[in-house]
C-alpha cells in the first residue's frame, strides 16, 4: 500500500450507504487520480462489491472475523470480502474492538486472503502491543476525538510522537497512519509532519457538503509534504 | 412472506462465497419458479446486492445490528442490507446470539427498514420469550443438530410441538419455521406436518453436489403438503 | 420470597465494598427486624460470604454465569454464591445484560441451586420475554433512569402499568418488582400502588449520608401500603 | 511476587468451591511453609476473603474487570478483590480474554490497587502483543493442552522458547509462566528448564486425591532447580 494514504471510513453513515457510497468512492477516484494521491475507501460490507465495481481505488472492509469458511451465520469472511474486491481491512476499530487473541488470528487469516491490515490503537499501549503482531499498518485513533472535529494530530500531537515511539520499539517497519478528528487540510499536514504515514478520515469527509473541495485540499497538504520531504528521504547522491 | 417457506442459510460456506452465491441463488430461483414454492436465500452480507440483482426470489440479510445509521464501523446497518436488496432478516442465529434487549431493538429497527424477520430459538423457552417481541417468524433451531444431517423434526418431534405450543401461548400469528439438520424432502414433509410454516437448511443443499435435485424434491413435498393441507385450511363452502 | 420487597443493590460502589458493605448490610437488617419488612441486599462477589454471616435478612447475588461447576476461570458459579450465602440472584440487570438463551439456562442453574431469580428488564417488551421464562421475580428498570433520583413509578408511571400488563399476558405469576431512581419514601408508596410487589434501589440508598432514615421512611411506606392493601388482598370472612 | 511460583488456578470446580476452597488452600500452605517452596492460590471471588483469611500464602483473584468503583452490577472491582485479600490477579485467562485495550485498563487499575498481574497469553504473538503492556507476569498458555494432563513444558517446549524469545524482544524484565497440562514434578523441572520463572496448575491439583504429595513433589522440583541453577545465577566472589 502506497503511503502517504488517506482512508475514509464510511462507517455507517446514511450519508455514505448504498447507491450514495458509489457516489462518494467517484469523489475520492476523482481527486486520488487528477492529483496522483493515493486515497482509498472503506464502505458497509454490503456497498463492498458495487463500489469495487465502480471505483480504481483501494477498498477496504471495515472488519472482518476471525474465522475460516464454514459455519458462521452473520460473520464476515475474509474470503467473501476479498471477492467483492476488498484490498484490504480495518481490524479492531474502536467502533468493533476485539480481543488481542481474535487480532492475531484475523492478521494471520487476512495475510491468507491477501488483505492488508490496518489494525486500530485507541492508545500508546494498545499500539505497541498490536505492533508486536505485525499488522500492515497501525493507526491511531483516540476515541474520545472521533467525531469531534478536533484532530488528534492537533490536540493531542504528543500522544502521536509517543504512540510511535513505543510502536517502534517494537517494530521497525509498521507503517502508522493516525485519525480521530482530522478535519483540515493542516491536520494532514500536521499528522505527517509527526511522522505518520497518514490518516484516517471519516465524519469531516462523508459528512462534508463539499467532499470534493476538502479531499482536494487534503491530498494537496500530502502532495506538499511529500515534495517538503523527499531530499530527506531520498538525497542525491553526488 | 408467503408459506410454506424453505430458506437456505448460505452461511459463510466457501461453496455459496462470492460468484458461486450468485450460483446458488439462481439454481434457488429457478426451482422456486417451475414450481412455484416459496424458496429465499440468505447469501454473505457482501454478497447481498449481487444476489439480489441476480434472482427475483426473497433475499435474507443473516444478521442486522440493533444500530441506526451513524458512527458504527464494521456493523450491519439496516438500511444498508435494505438498500442491497434484503428483503429480511434472521436474528439471533445460533451461531450469531444476541441480547433480549438487543433483540426487541433490531426488530423494532427491521420494521422500520421493512425488512421480515425471523429470529432464531435455540429452544422452546427462547421461542416462547421471543414470541413476546412480535417478531414476523420464529424459526426453531436445536443447535446440537446444525449441520449433523439429522432433523430436528425426526429427531426431536416432540421439541416442535412443545415449542409450538409454548410460542401459541404467547403469541398467536407468528408464523413457526424450523431448521436443523433438515437434509431431505421427508424431513420437509414431517416439519410441516408438525404444524410448522416452513424450514430452514443449510449445509445440506449448500454443500450439495446437486442442490437442484434436493430442492426440487423438497419443493415437491411442500407443495404435496399444501395441497394435501388444503382442504383443512380452506374447506369448499357447499 | 416474601412481598413486598425491598432490594439494595450494592453495585460496585466503593461505599459499599468491603467492610462498609457490612456496615451496610446491617443498617438494612436493623430496619428490616425493627419494621418487619422484608429488606433484601445485593453486595458484591467477594462480599457475598462476610455479608450473609453478618446479617440475617436475605442476600442476593448481582449475577450469575449459565455455567455448571468446571474448567471456568473468572466465571461466577451458581454454587459458589450459594455456598458463600446467597439466597438469590440479580439476572440480566442493565448493567450485566446477558443473551436470551443465557438467561434461559441461568434460571435453570439457579433453581437447582435454590436461588431466588430477579430478572431485569429495561423495556416493556423484555419484560414479557422474560415472563416467558418463567423467573420467580421481575424487575421493571429502564436504564435511563438508574442513577437520576427520578423514580420509574413517577417519571413513567405508564410504563409500569404496560408492563405489568404485558408481562400478565404471559404469565400471571411472577412476582414484579421495579427500580431506577427510586429515591424517596413516595416512589416505594407510587410502585406499590402501580401494582409491583417491590423495589431495587441502589445509589439513593448506598450513597447516602443517613440509609437508615431512608430506609426506615421506605419501610414505612411499604408497611402502610401493605396494611391499606390488607383488606382487598385478605378480606374478612364473614 | 517471589519467584520461582507456582500458582494454583480453583477455576469453578465443585471440589474447590466453599469450604473446600479453604481446605485446598491450607494443603498449599502447609507445602509451602514446610518446603520454603512460593505457592499462591487463585480461588473463586466469593471464596477470596475466607482463604485469605485462612492462610498466609498469596492469593489471586481469576480476573478483574476494567472498572473504576460506580455503577457496575455484577462485575469484578479491583479494590473488592484487594479488600478481600487478594495480593494479585490473573488477567486474559483463556477461559475470560478481553480486548486489548480492556487489557491496559485492567493492568493500570491493577497498578493502583497493588495487585501483581498475570496475563495468559494462548500463543507466542499474543505473548508478545501483552509483553508490550508491561504486565508483572505473563503466563503462556496454549488453550488446547489446558486439562489435558499433558504438559506444554513436554508437549511443545519450543512454544515456550519462541514465546519467551518473542517476550524478551519486546520487554526485558516481565517475569515468565507456564501453564496448560502441568501435571507432574518433571513438568515443573522442564518448566523451569527452558527458561520460565514458575507454573500454572489446576486441574491436576484440584482434581487430585491426593493434592499435598502432588505439591510436595512440584515443590520440591523448584526446589532442586533453584538450587542447581544457583551457581550460574549466584556465583560466589572469592
Amino acid at each position: 500500500m502506497r503511503t502517504p494514504l488517506l482512508l475514509i471510513n464510511f462507517k455507517t453513515y446514511i450519508e455514505a450507504t448504498g447507491k450514495k457510497s458509489i457516489d462518494l468512492a467517484k469523489i475520492a477516484e476523482q481527486v486520488a487520480t487528477e492529483q496522483g494521491a493515493n486515497i482509498a475507501v472503506a464502505p458497509q460490507f454490503s456497498d463492498l462489491k458495487p463500489v469495487s465495481e465502480a471505483v480504481d481505488i483501494p477498498v477496504f472492509s471495515q472488519h472482518i472475523d476471525p474465522i475460516r469458511p464454514g459455519a458462521y451465520t452473520g460473520h464476515i469472511l475474509a474470503e467473501a470480502v476479498r471477492s467483492a474486491g476488498a484490498d484490504g481491512t480495518l481490524v479492531n476499530h474502536s467502533e468493533r474492538r476485539i480481543k488481542v487473541s481474535e487480532i492475531e488470528e484475523t492478521l494471520e487469516i487476512a495475510r491468507s486472503a491477501e488483505l492488508v491490515t490496518i489494525v486500530c490503537a485507541n492508545t500508546a499501549g494498545v499500539g505497541a502491543a498490536v505492533a508486536a503482531l505485525d499488522p500492515d499498518m497501525i493507526a491511531i485513533e483516540p476515541p474520545e476525538l472521533i467525531g469531534t472535529g478536533v484532530a488528534v494530530s492537533k490536540a493531542q500531537p504528543e500522544l502521536i510522537t509517543r504512540t510511535i515511539a513505543r510502536i517502534r520499539n517494537v517494530n521497525h517497519t509498521v507503517n502508522i497512519l493516525c485519525g480521530a478528528g482530522v478535519s483540515y487540510a493542516e491536520d494532514v499536514t500536521s499528522a505527517l509532519t509527526l511522522g505518520t504515514d497518514g490518516v484516517l478520515v471519516a465524519s469531516s469527509v462523508v459528512k462534508n457538503k463539499d467532499p470534493n473541495k476538502l479531499l482536494q485540499e487534503m491530498a494537496d497538504a500530502m502532495l506538499d509534504y511529500g515534495t517538503l520531504r523527499l531530499p530527506r528521504s531520498a538525497p542525491t547522491s553526488n
